[in-house]
């Protein structure tokens, strides 16, 4: 935080102070789950202090809010190999190999963990989640085939993968990963 | 934490601190989620010494799955209804029904937020919940009916209906319902 001789662009100080209070949320989270992030675990970590922290997000919910939808929604390259199905079989092993990773793992859970009233913004982070998804179900209607929806294909893949992962601990084979393949390609709305 | 003067079955005060420690955890998810569930919290709340706390149960995630274990394992009686598929709507009713209940949805949420590494207590949970819901299969089996396995019925209901209660916040309907019990009596192991 020294260095204040520097020309900055407008912002850059609130950027850079974003930027250090949201790593010190993802590092809490992978060493401590998310029980280890209170405000002031945050302002220790990152240097901030807390009462920026309460200034600028108000709860430790709404800071976790804004560090899991920045995180999520920045990953993910959408598939396109020529085919659907290969295009959603390759969704399925990127998902499935994400969560070996602590940090997206550990922003999952904690996804899944926001009060369970909070709706809208569990609507909102899906809404743009399928968006980045549509091109590879609009080339397949290009190409003549017949996709199922988005959001349908999604529920087929990645509700038994968190399921797995998040709850039952029954492990993730590539056969299992082919079986939720077949399963959303043959899937219509319900 | 009076009247020491009456006699009780050897046990009983432990049992007691156990049930207020419990009941104070169970309504600090309700009130404020998961979040607000600290030992210093928990001890405000029971009455009971955040030393006495630490003692017996060590850590905030210790102290938190023996809440859950205990309340999600004395829920939901096996249905028996003298069919495999109305068994399983029963089950799916129940288990979507439940998750109204907001104690039982923050309950929920609390275990899926376990560290991801956890992987024993869950698989325990597990384990114990496939032999409440067994019998559903063996009198299945002696009808002379062909049942999937109860772990691969329980993963086709409860992996869509937790995804769209707890990440997706999509609608939960009956015809919904309907389409998780048709394609887990279809399920065969994967």
């Amino acid at each position: 935080m020294a260095s204040n001789k520097i020309v900055r662009r407008p912002g850059g100080r609130t950027a850079r102070t974003r930027a250090a209070v949201h790593q010190a949320v993802e590092l809490l989270l992978i060493e401590g789950g998310l029980a280890s992030v209170t405000i002031p675990a945050v302002a220790a970590r990152s240097g901030v202090h807390h009462t920026s922290i309460y200034r600028r997000w108000g709860t430790v919910q709404n800071l976790l809010l804004d560090v899991i939808l920045t995180s999520l929604i920045r990953v993910v390259p959408t598939p396109d190999t020529g085919s659907l199905r290969e295009d959603v079989r390759q969704f399925a092993r990127e998902a499935a190999h994400a969560f070996q990773d602590p940090l997206r793992a550990a922003l999952a859970q904690a996804f899944f963990a926001l009060p369970a009233d909070d709706s809208a913004s569990r609507r909102r982070y899906w809404a743009r989640r399928y968006e980045t998804l549509r091109p590879m179900f609009d080339r397949a209607e290009g190409r003549g085939e017949n996709p199922p929806a988005p959001e349908d294909v999604v529920e087929h893949i990645l509700a038994p993968l968190y399921f797995r992962r998040f709850v039952t601990a029954r492990p993730v084979t590539n056969r299992f990963l082919d079986a939720l393949v077949n399963d959303a390609l043959r899937s219509s709305a319900r």
